[in-house]
């Protein structure tokens, strides 16, 4: 089992410090504490060890210290802010670590970006030295950029130079499609090994600001200063996260509400989520009293850690079945009372937490399968995480019912924008807000009618059948079937988060397959090495 | 030098009949004629010589039977519709030619799109018997599916379940995006060889119609002619598309409006257009009189004759170096009396030729650069094509201007629907619009205050500047950037073209260097032989 819980207390690679409504996290990465042996973190390189801390403090700044309104991501370390993803981490993994590895800092830099739009968190970057690669990948996602001007430090994405791979952790994508800096600026900038410093990276929009060394840290902190000064006053105590352990035995994961059984021969993973038993908090108040323990909070950040095994601890596992357990009423009910009390700080940051959650199962690059049986409980986001599915299988019996709960309606957008529902009927888009708006009770038959299912079984053919789909598709190709959902489950809109995803991504992935990057003489492999990257010149 | 000129007169695998308002353009290829030898093109299968006729039926419709209102897309073999791209052609392919195969494709059937959405020429699919992968992609282009229910006869995706790649020349694309086919109906039509027929297709929106056998060749007509009698009516009589011949010399191509010098050893080509010299048509009847010798026409069929040739001939070119020449104004002119005689379906034509020229000049998967010298005619399209470039260099000299023109505002569209000012000014979407309305002539200083150029170079620093400047682009590995590339070109906005080229193709590429697909045990490699793939299970 891969432990992703982190504490700052124990932090080895950033320290967080909170000050009123301004927060200090600093990056300063121990060179000795690599993710795992065989290379060292110099210079505020960053690996999966790394990211897993970043990922923790964001989450602590939403849920333990909700008065926070402004963190300042900065470095402890005089001679770099970040140096990037350690780039003998990324030569020695293998293909599949380096991808999901890639997806998680996506994913912890897409966090950072919804705390800004949707929990009044803004972020300040204060590259105080030299910032590259993935380290501006991180200063790309925070709101406002800050870099020092002592004629030496500078913003660069030197991975197209110096290691023939892309700035794969929303690097492009956010270059011309958040900051909307100039294409051809864009382009010179990323072929810049050196990078770019001072005024010039203000006037390309590389960065918001430029301050000289003297002045540097008292100018970021007075607008971080003036920036909490202009943000709607934010709730003064917050909740302690505890750790999520489940128990382990063998290749299944039992969590509270969620248990993951991973079955290697036929690589498969039967997922089931499990609604709330026994009484659940009403509003803030009451979730406040509750801390993490509330259902619907620990249900989800389970869910997380279970994808997070599945994607790292389990590459050959192709196929998820997802089964949903537990009382429609009762999630609904929750869900009503959530978002009722929206406005409560704690209540909002739950469903933003939901939806986080959410996103990364429709990311999962596996196929998932959900089977809405007589057990089944197919209500609200368990809902939500059924048609997220690549299919659902349904059985024809009185027992079963679709309940479309209040969250169905916005609250838990897919990396695109649109609703599951928007995304599921483009064809018919009143259908879909018909839906949403009316969030009906189904039976098996009205849910099939209404299109929610992609079979619905009978009894009698229900094992068998099940039974064959699960095999069928645990034959297929799996690059083909990872290049086939990741087109078929995001249709009709784009934004910036599903153009990392969706295109930057798969560009990136193709570009490590290629000996040009990874072979042996590739510009990755050779990095630091006496020799020079060798290329085979055919372009595509 | 490749020979893209094809004639109906000598078509080996189509037929192209006109009557009337309405044409027939029916697949029969020949499998004794492959693109090259070592395969046979079986069951109406293809390969680029097949596309080649495929592309130049759809130009000659468009120029040489302005009359054509719609066109039934069907086959004349009994016992296929079109069985998809040639599996042993594929198999047998480079990265780089199947890469460039796909592209080539995809802009056909982009053209068949366009001619719909701006010709009015309307296509209707006739799919009367089996209609497997890419078969299935050239449907989806059309407008129309009609497919034969004789209890055998069906469209299907088999890509992924027999060869472990993508239908990724559109296919995943179309499927969800145009004909918004729901998800999870779509995950289960590209996993099942065997495809969807009758009815079942309808409902599923894969097809529109479906008619018995003994009907369907009646009714389909019938539907055509009912179709044409909705549409406008269009002009009667044509110009003749005569061949593109440039005169080749060792790796030049010299065209009469275009030259394009490639340079092996330096891995880099100089592409040269030139304006029109002498007088030119005023309006459509003059462009009738013309006919394709007008230089509107002739120059951006050069054109996309050159990128063609280096796309196919010239893999191994990383670097594109334009040189524009000619008289501003005199262009400006062309573009101006084009424009205001729209309505007249010639300057239209010629008008969506070049907007579909350079497009695919967008789409190069080389680096571009345009030097803009004392020689240099930066106007109207070529001043498109100018910032069209991955990086433009401006020499700081009284002789350089740059004109732009009508077409600027919205005539000569990105794949992703931006106009190139839109595109390159997201971040000054007012400022953008202020040159496409006000269309100035400006000084090389001006041009670079406005943001036009990337670098402005002072005449003593010109020649090593720019020579500096090409070597080391030339010294980048490639596929890094391919991928930098496509993602920087195209800002802010997305589409159905744009996803196919940006993300499904990607995935594509991805796939097609995966062991799964293209290695010894790969399922494309072992398509057809006695022992089934061997896959490496780890999902990514």
């Amino acid at each position: 089992m891969i432990d992703f819980n982190r504490n700052p207390a124990s932090y080895h690679h950033w320290q967080l410090e909170i000050d009123g409504d301004v927060a200090q996290l600093r990056m300063n990465v121990d060179p000795e504490h690599p993710y795992r042996p065989g290379y060292e973190l110099k210079l505020n390189s960053y690996d999966l060890g790394v990211d897993m801390e970043l990922a923790d403090a964001i989450q602590r700044l939403r849920f333990e210290h909700p008065s926070v309104k402004v963190v300042v991501v900065g470095s402890a370390q005089e001679r770099a802010f970040c140096a990037g993803a350690n780039i003998w981490m990324l030569a020695d993994s293998t293909h599949p670590f380096k991808v999901n590895f890639c997806k998680y800092t996506n994913e912890t830099r897409l966090s950072l970006e919804d705390a800004s739009r949707n929990s009044g968190l803004k972020s300040i970057c204060a590259v105080n030295a030299a910032c590259a690669g993935g380290g501006y990948e991180l200063a790309l996602a925070c709101d406002e950029i800050h870099l020092v001007d002592d004629s030496n430090s500078a913003v660069s994405l030197p991975e197209v130079p110096l290691l023939g791979v892309l700035p794969g952790t929303g690097g492009l994508t956010r270059l011309v499609d958040k900051r909307k800096v100039r294409r051809d600026r864009a382009d010179v900038f990323c072929t810049m090994a050196e990078g770019m410093r001072g005024k010039k990276a203000v006037a390309w929009g590389l960065v918001d600001a430029t301050w000289k060394k003297s002045q540097f840290a008292e100018r970021v902190q007075a607008r971080a200063k003036e920036l909490a000064a202009t943000l709607p006053n934010k709730a003064q105590k917050g909740i302690a996260l505890l750790p999520i352990r489940p128990k382990v035995d063998g290749t299944s994961y039992t969590y509270t509400h969620v248990k993951l059984e991973v079955e290697p021969g036929s690589r498969k993973a039967v997922l089931t989520v499990q609604g709330p038993r026994g009484p659940q908090p009403k509003n803030g108040a009451d979730y406040e009293q509750a801390g993490c323990s509330a259902w619907a909070l620990q249900c989800y950040r389970e869910l997380d850690d279970a994808l997070l095994q599945l994607r790292f601890g389990h590459e050959e596992v192709g196929l998820v079945v997802l089964h949903t357990r537990g009382d429609r009423a009762a999630i609904v009910q929750v869900e009503k009372d959530l978002v009722q009390n929206r406005s409560h700080w704690l209540c909002n940051e739950i469903l933003l937490q939901m939806a986080r959650t959410l996103r990364r199962w429709d990311l999962m690059a596996r196929s998932m399968y959900a089977l809405v049986d007589d057990a089944a409980c197919c209500a609200g986001a368990f809902f939500e995480m059924t048609i997220g599915c690549d299919r659902v299988y349904m059985l024809d019996s009185d027992q079963v019912s679709v309940a479309i709960g209040p969250l169905s309606d916005g609250a838990l957008p897919m990396s695109h924008g649109l609703t599951r529902l928007q995304n599921r009927f483009l064809a018919q888009p009143a259908h879909g807000s018909k839906l949403a708006k009316e969030q009906p009770t189904l039976s098996a038959l009205e849910a099939d009618e209404q299109g929610l299912c992609t079979y619905l079984l009978d009894p009698v053919d229900w094992t068998d059948d099940v039974r064959i789909a699960l095999e069928e598709r645990a034959s297929l190709s799996p690059d083909a079937l990872t290049g086939m959902e990741a087109s078929l489950r995001f249709g009709g809109a784009e934004n910036c988060d599903s153009k990392i995803f969706g295109r930057l991504s798969a560009w990136q992935n193709w570009i490590f397959t290629r000996p040009n990057a990874t072979g042996d003489e590739g510009a990755l492999t050779r990095y630091g090495a006496p020799e020079s990257a060798k290329f085979d010149w055919r372009r595509t």
